[in-house]
């Protein structure tokens, strides 16, 4: 929660966290301001301290709306930083950045960096105050365990946020389901009232149609891949694909709050009419392993040993996986699930990122989500659905959706 | 133009291109991939050489539409430099991207670093990569003049994208004027056949339905600010807001291709129903402005002269400006356009980051913006297209739309 950032702070021993880049579609800065129309932004917290926000005049009626303390760009003038640059516009812009730690009185101690930005700017000018402030030292976390860490637990009207986008994405999925049904079959491959086939990218514009008529946005695009793209577990699929009988579809789709937000992150996979013999088993045994995990969950599980079981699992079944052969391409090779907020992917992390403190803690929020992939048999499969840990150490699907594997079409 | 490049890191002493980040929303690399649901990659490319994309095995059927060569994550097998790093799963990250420099022959020079990406970790595997390979020397631009210099002239294929975006922009537009002309007027309110208000929030959802629908996508959010709003360059305006008649509306829309891609960039102000003299009298100075700028845009002209020229009329009419006022909050206070691409905002320039190449030449696209804003007196006013310069010097406005300040409703 946020209330632990100064905590784990102090653990980390990080004195200063310095935030940049806009409001939106960047989890630090939505995580302190709660979002808005800010398009270039810093935020200085020092431990201990509220933030501080520094923004330009023309959005301070948006900054205006974090409640947090604002500085104007405008305490800056570009006229004196450009004479005391001599007109080095790029040093110019970094004397800012020097003035603005100063104002706030951050002058030595350890800085960590945050912020989805343009990195070439911000490298930047970190170079150069660091020449300037040499008591300063700046930092940044490849795995971070400050934000992440306070992100991880989420208080209950997160979690609220997360099970509304996860209704919407239910929603949109049911009526994909529907549009998929309610076209004719012609020469085993669904047909457009027009007698065109349907294709990949036809699915895909009813799904961004769908989830900004129910005010979610799509910034990581969706997964709807048929065939051997199924077999490929990051394939977004071929827009040209046409929806094909009896052919595996891995339909991964994880929306935002409409403006960046928080995520859902859901798959299903569907075969079309009716499912080979060999997709329903590949299928049957993803979706014995997936019951067999939700039915397992322990509050306070270090995420990895989820991990571990699934490995043991789909190994048993005689699976290949990453754990046996790190390039492996077919089998199950991927992690089981991570955790999801403001990120589509953050702790607890399952597979190689998975720390000490990944865990399935109350106030976590999660995905399940087993696979198993074989491009060269055109096939893959994939069950997922966000989870969260209760208060109580219980855990609860976000929002149920049915797990049917076969959706009828027309005779 | 891309074939630019090679030269440019020539003429700004760079040897190599470091760009991080996905393939989508992340200017550089999509300008060298064209974009594609590749979520985590890394691009390398040599002076005088083709780059080199980095990426996970999961990703690999999307890299490989790119077309550039590929190498794999798979090749640097986590186990080898976890060993290699005691342990250290910070240090074992920077390992790879030591190893990956390495692989393409990058062990010595000047690298520029690219990418919109989370700064923290870059940031810590950039200060690892350092110590270990000391005769690389990182840097970054705060203005850089490489990408944004290549981006500056676009190819005609280029100028067409935008051009699509920009022909559903005005659609759009015009779609939010027929849906506010089509309500009822209750005590000089737009109300909704239910008889609620409309407020901007609605008229918010109606943009990003039909952006999603026409193909578009909204990342940076939409200005449709209304009154005191409006006289603030940069508010988003106030979801609760209702519509009420003759009131000044800023609406400032600016769209890319759905999936992130080129994007347009277009503003009208209008008022309901009737307009205030106060308001005529403003929109009747901007649009005189405008008007006389896109009468005497010349090609190859450097944008700031531009940008004096709306400084000079305006200060001649007796309107405060950022020129004659750093920290001005009425009157004219932004700069009068800037290029428009695979980022909003981007080369050529007129403002503060203007510089010598920020020249109208041919292949570059740019809005041109004049505004006016009294958020004392609640109002403000901008009118803006995105013009491209053609090959022969010519220019010409993107895509028609009509300069009508009051929109008629119904009696």
């Amino acid at each position: 929660m946020k209330s632990d950032l100064d905590a784990l702070m102090l653990a980390h021993d990080v004195d200063v966290l310095l935030v940049n880049g806009p409001a939106y579609s960047n989890p630090a800065m939505m995580y302190l301001t709660g979002g808005g129309h800010i398009t270039h932004a810093e935020l200085i917290k020092k431990r201990g301290e509220q933030p501080v926000l520094f923004c330009g005049p023309m959005e301070r009626e948006e900054a205006a709306r974090t409640g947090l303390p604002i500085r104007l760009y405008s305490e800056y003038p570009i006229a004196d930083r450009m004479k005391a640059a001599n007109g080095n516009a790029a040093l110019a812009d970094a004397l800012r950045l020097k003035q603005q730690l100063i104002d706030v009185g951050v002058t030595r101690g350890r800085v960590a960096i945050y912020g989805v930005v343009e990195a070439g700017p911000l490298f930047a000018n970190l170079t150069q105050v660091a020449k300037m402030l040499p008591e300063l030292e700046f930092t940044g976390f490849v795995y971070d365990p400050i934000f992440d860490g306070a992100m991880m637990t989420k208080e209950p009207a997160e979690i609220e946020r997360i099970r509304q986008v996860g209704k919407i994405t239910t929603e949109v999925v049911g009526r994909v389901a529907d549009y998929l049904t309610g076209q004719r079959v012609k020469d085993e491959v669904l047909v457009k009232p027009d007698g065109q086939p349907v294709t990949v990218s036809d699915v895909k514009s009813h799904i961004d149609l769908w989830l900004a008529e129910l005010g979610a946005a799509n910034p990581e695009a969706t997964i709807f891949a048929i065939g051997r793209d199924a077999g490929v577990p990051h394939s977004a699929g071929t827009p040209t694909d046409v929806m094909r009988l009896g052919q595996s579809i891995v339909f991964d789709i994880f929306p935002c709050e409409a403006g960046g937000g928080y995520f859902y992150d859901f798959t299903r996979t569907w075969s079309l009419g009716y499912a080979t013999d060999e997709v329903l088993s590949l299928y049957e045994q993803v979706h014995t392993v997936y019951k067999d995990l939700a039915a397992g969950l322990k509050p306070g599980q270090p995420f990895i040993e989820v991990q571990r079981r699934t490995n043991d699992l789909f190994e048993a079944m005689g699976h290949n996986t990453l754990r046996k052969q790190s390039d492996a391409t077919e089998g199950y090779i991927h992690s089981v699930g991570h955790g999801v907020g403001l990120k589509i992917h953050e702790m607890p992390f399952s597979g190689l990122a998975s720390g000490p403190e990944d865990k399935l803690v109350p106030g976590s929020v999660f995905t399940l989500e087993p696979g198993l992939y074989y491009p060269s048999r055109n096939m893959g499969v994939r069950i997922e659905d966000t989870y969260a840990t209760r208060a109580d150490g219980s855990f609860e699907v976000l929002v149920e959706y049915p797990y049917d594997l076969v959706l009828p079409v027309k005779k």
